[in-house]
């Protein structure tokens, strides 16, 4: 039998069976387990068991040695640690909104959690161009309770600073430092260009030194600026979506930044699910009606996000600074702004840096996939360089009506 | 006989001689102890030891239990480890400008260091209107060393990160935070206003909501901008200073912050300075040669600052980004308009809030100390609100003139 207490190793399937049995008092004696592995993120192994006898399930989510994105990152899976103490944080500043995470194992590396079995993964769903008409209140509602309740305004600022040690995450922004900030905007032999978009990725991006200052500025933002405890990696393939619900998973990436960064990558992915739908759907009215929905969708959420966070600061800010005339708006104006240069920054990264995104890459048409990502990249450096410039939802949507014109 | 090794207590003279023989390696077992606490801080007791015998001296430096500016503040005798640590590494990146230290004691909270009686602090030989030719130069260095080799532009991110970590500092950054951003900005209780000037702080500084909108500002950017190790506290009673040699000590407020905040302080405190020659000293050249002498200080510093720190830069950036055109102008830009806020700052907190400083409260004739407060309490404010014009120290300087024609 399979001992779990002396030392870390990966799992089989088997053997997470196992581990459930004699590690975990979730199943009951005679449960018939099932066990598949369905991890398809780059970091983690994700283990899904399933008593088919009591129709009872689980996620056991298991850190692997090595990021299994490329062999080049090497990852301590102490971020597990990390995830559960931040799923457990999360449940309690948004209810509902992430997974319940029932038990962290330090030795095995690993987190029993909630099975989201009968939600879909967001990009998934958006590719077949499926639609949520609660997820702009859900995500909004979840970015300002996680946000706003983690900052100074409203938390103590001896506890924030307990958070910010907590959740120090070297590893993993170092990650996102490289992959978001750095190697997109130099022609970078990590970087995966598709070959319709080489030329229009040298001339705009890796040749215009106005936008590397810019991106220079943002990631010592990210990587000095402790606003809010962040998600840290909130893209379409990091939420779990129902008609009625909305769960948020995979916060290992947390760690206090600032506070656009979350909001700027939900943003960024609803684009690459408009992109998808312009170009792999047929020209046609149920085109146009999805084209919409994900047009309100990125609107409804800025400003339904701008609503609330004001909201939440009257009743919850603790800071008696932040009570003076005309700091709230002058915060929140900031926050847009980190918003509207994250969301270029990961437009640009996802299009031509390591980790490419499905909407796109799945296009099968060459132009047409072309097109999609000169449409990214245009908004993407649009959104980094007049970032002072987004107050509005329509503002966002906006720049990417006009960059779809060009192409 | 006292023991040491078992609980923390606060140490007679008799019993930091006792400590001394049992528990330090460094008087030979001959030596004719004499002690003295000589601490005139607020914070901590310091027993100065001398050997006659063998001429020999040294510092032992304990952190009381409770802060000695008021029994209001709470502290973490921690603080003396968090000073220890930071003594050591400050020698390592700026060798010769802090106190070498012996020996830290976690259970009785005190570290030994090098004594520096034939140092004067700062204030007192400024006071004096005594000159130090060289400490435009030397704090210049210290300040380029400390603040941008453990920035993310030189030290590797990942170690900065754990820099971050073990230098957060939450009991002393509150201090700051209420005595520094708050509470001078206010009609607070806790403020100590002198009479001649209470009109006029009213009317210039706590009744103008503009000026309060730009403190909160600087509040939030104090407790969330992780950009360098800081001091935290680099007024002139933290620097021993002889003719040729420069001595910063008492880094207990040290943590990651803005790092214009330490110029900042260093500035300011010149300025108190500055005043107090101003109305102590009798009108004629003596005088004229010492304020000038403190104007081009003032000036000094900050060309020295920028001159050196572009050269380290050039020098000893690790970022890549951090290379990009235009990059070290905009961050040393960013760093002068910090600087010339914390001057503003640091300026009217020390004249209207709790910790007053002898340069001005030693000026006897009410006319005179009510026009030098009013002097700082109007450069505090431009140095404030018109932050982002300060390029240069002529611009440093050029406030502190204007101001002195008003009063």
């Amino acid at each position: 039998m399979t001992v779990f207490t002396s030392a870390y190793f990966t799992m089989t399937e088997q053997e997470a069976i196992e581990y459930a049995k004699t590690r975990l008092n979730y199943f009951a004696p005679d449960a018939e387990l099932d066990c598949r592995e369905i991890g398809d993120g780059n970091l983690n192994y994700v283990f899904k068991l399933t008593d088919h006898k009591h129709n009872k399930s689980l996620i056991i989510k298991q850190a692997g040695p090595v990021a299994r994105i490329s062999d080049e990152f090497k990852l301590s899976p102490d971020r597990n640690r990390i995830e559960y103490e931040i799923l457990d944080l999360q449940n309690k500043l948004a209810p509902g909104f992430v997974p319940k995470v029932f038990s962290y194992d330090p030795i095995m590396n690993c987190t029993a959690m909630e099975d989201l079995s009968d939600y879909t993964i967001m990009r998934t769903a958006l590719m077949r161009h499926e639609k949520f008409p609660l997820f702009a209140d859900h995500i909004s509602t979840f970015l300002v309770n996680t946000l706003l309740l983690t900052s100074d305004v409203v938390m103590g600022h001896k506890e924030k600073k307990e958070l910010v040690q907590k959740f120090t995450n070297p590893e993993l922004c170092e990650i996102s430092e490289d992959l978001v900030f750095t190697e997109p905007f130099y022609d970078c032999p990590r970087n995966e260009v598709f070959e319709g978009t080489r030329e229009f990725a040298k001339r705009e991006i890796w040749e215009d030194p106005k936008l590397q200052l810019e991106t220079a500025k943002l990631k010592f933002e990210f990587m000095t600026h402790a606003q809010s405890l962040l998600h840290g990696d909130l893209h379409t393939g990091s939420i779990f979506v129902k008609e009625d619900s909305t769960k948020i998973i995979d916060p290992e990436f947390a760690f206090c930044g600032p506070a656009g960064y979350d909001v700027g990558n939900v943003i960024a992915n609803l684009i690459f699910a408009y992109v998808n739908a312009k170009y792999t759907m047929a020209d046609g009215e149920e085109r146009q009606v999805q084209l919409e929905y994900l047009e309100n969708t990125i609107e409804d959420i800025i400003d339904l996000f701008k609503k609330k966070f004001l909201r939440a600061w009257e009743e919850k800010a603790t800071e008696q600074t932040a009570r003076y005339d005309g700091f709230k708006e002058y915060y929140l104006d900031a926050v847009l702004r980190d918003t509207a240069a994250v969301t270029g920054l990961e437009l640009c990264r996802r299009i031509i840096g390591l980790a490419s995104v499905k909407d796109v890459t799945s296009i099968e048409e060459y132009s047409s996939r072309a097109a999609a990502e000169k449409i990214c990249l245009a908004a993407g450096k649009m959104f980094i360089m007049d970032r002072e410039s987004f107050k509005t939802g329509e503002d966002f949507v906006r720049i990417l009506k006009d960059c779809e014109k060009r192409f």
